[in-house]
């Protein structure tokens, strides 16, 4: 390591928020600000909104539901030529909001790790992150190397709303059919087969995601409604044809 | 090994008498009757029916929707003595067709190995398999004790009530969702979270069932329609929840 690690400005240290200095605290120096955090767990320094929102690089890990007083309050403090990032499910709203509320003099890239703590717990080596340029292509090609090089990440560069449309089929369908069977537990545990097994284990992962998480998914995806509408019509299709 | 080894008629050479010819050939000389079937395919010796019902044992391998009419033409070959198994996917209705068609001479046990020739095609150890007794426990229990010791399978000895509760359950909403999902088709490959993955590797188990496995399943069992209702009627109100 030659001099100090550049410094990582974090807003939001939830569960996401520590995943994510986890995994930067060997890269960058990490001032993190949350309210309701009270502890740094040893993976950063808990600061002030105005410190953390003047480092070089900016991450926002808050749920895309208060993105945009998130952008507000961070706006003033930003420092020029700086890089602000997200990580929300969605990328097409929050891209929108960071280009509305963020200086012109700052980099903006969307990222959307897809893996959370859960998936996560075991490294995060070889499991993939989406990765949206949305003011300024070079960051987003800069961020994407060093998810790749430096993380071992598997890396998509694509537009928000490229990435919408394929998340609102990969979350949607999966956060669905996570909350029916959630609702028929408790399940059968002994005469299972593997397919059901591999079911349960894909509803398991995201059993503990948040609310918020899952309202991001289902509400601020622009393509989750009609993804909805056909797995929905299709499954009464297959009931009609069942009952039949 | 000492002797010959015991004869094993087999009726159906389908994809899952295969299967059972494959994983039992070690122990048995097996004795196929399919009239669909011209290949042996150097696990068993095709033969006619009358042949392989007169084996000590006799194991049927066909639909569930086939049973009752292959019950009655083996029923005059059997030889008094004989233990007369099944493999299917339900265990009440074919335990009460068993038990209806079969002279009281031999003893049944209905069987349902939780594997098929998919997620068996690496080695079934491990695997497990519903072990019902129908006429005769001690019979069951060597059963069980063969499929345990053998085959090195998890076995559950269970009544064919309790066993078509829990599949009902297990076999029952991987094939819903199986249904739904491969009418989804193209699904995403690219930018997939490990929990979607998951899902989709139990779809893809069930793929290839085939048209009869998924009748069986959904038809032939008892409690299938009530699970299938309970899923359906949640889909609808996580439906109405999400579009409110």
């Amino acid at each position: 390591m030659s001099g100090p690690k550049p410094q990582l400005g974090l807003i939001g240290f939830g569960a996401f928020g520590r995943l994510t200095a986890k995994h930067l605290a060997s890269w960058f120096d990490i001032l993190a600000h949350d309210p309701a955090a009270s502890d740094d767990e040893g993976l950063a320094r808990l600061t002030t909104l105005e410190e953390a929102a003047a480092c070089p690089v900016v991450v926002l890990a808050v749920p895309v539901g208060v993105l945009a007083e998130t952008v507000a309050a961070i706006a003033p403090h930003l420092t020029p030529g700086a890089l602000v990032l997200d990580v929300g499910s969605v990328k097409v709203k929050p891209a929108k909001v960071m280009l509305d509320g963020l200086p012109d003099s700052v980099g903006i890239v969307g990222t959307h790790p897809l893996f959370g703590p859960q998936s996560g717990k075991d490294g995060i080596a070889g499991l993939r992150i989406a990765v949206c340029p949305v003011r300024g292509d070079k960051a987003a090609w800069r961020v994407a190397a060093f998810c790749r090089k430096a993380l071992g990440l598997k890396v998509f560069v694509v537009s928000p709303e490229d990435h919408d449309r394929e998340a609102a089929t990969v979350q949607g369908l999966t956060h669905l059919i996570a909350k029916v069977l959630l609702a028929m537990e408790p399940l059968p545990t002994r005469m299972t087969t593997t397919s059901f097994e591999r079911v349960i284990q894909g509803v398991d992962m995201v059993r503990h995601d948040s609310a918020a998480v899952f309202r991001a998914i289902e509400h601020d995806n622009p393509f989750a409604a009609e993804v909805r509408r056909r797995f929905f019509d299709l499954a009464e299709q297959a009931r009609a044809e069942l009952d039949d």
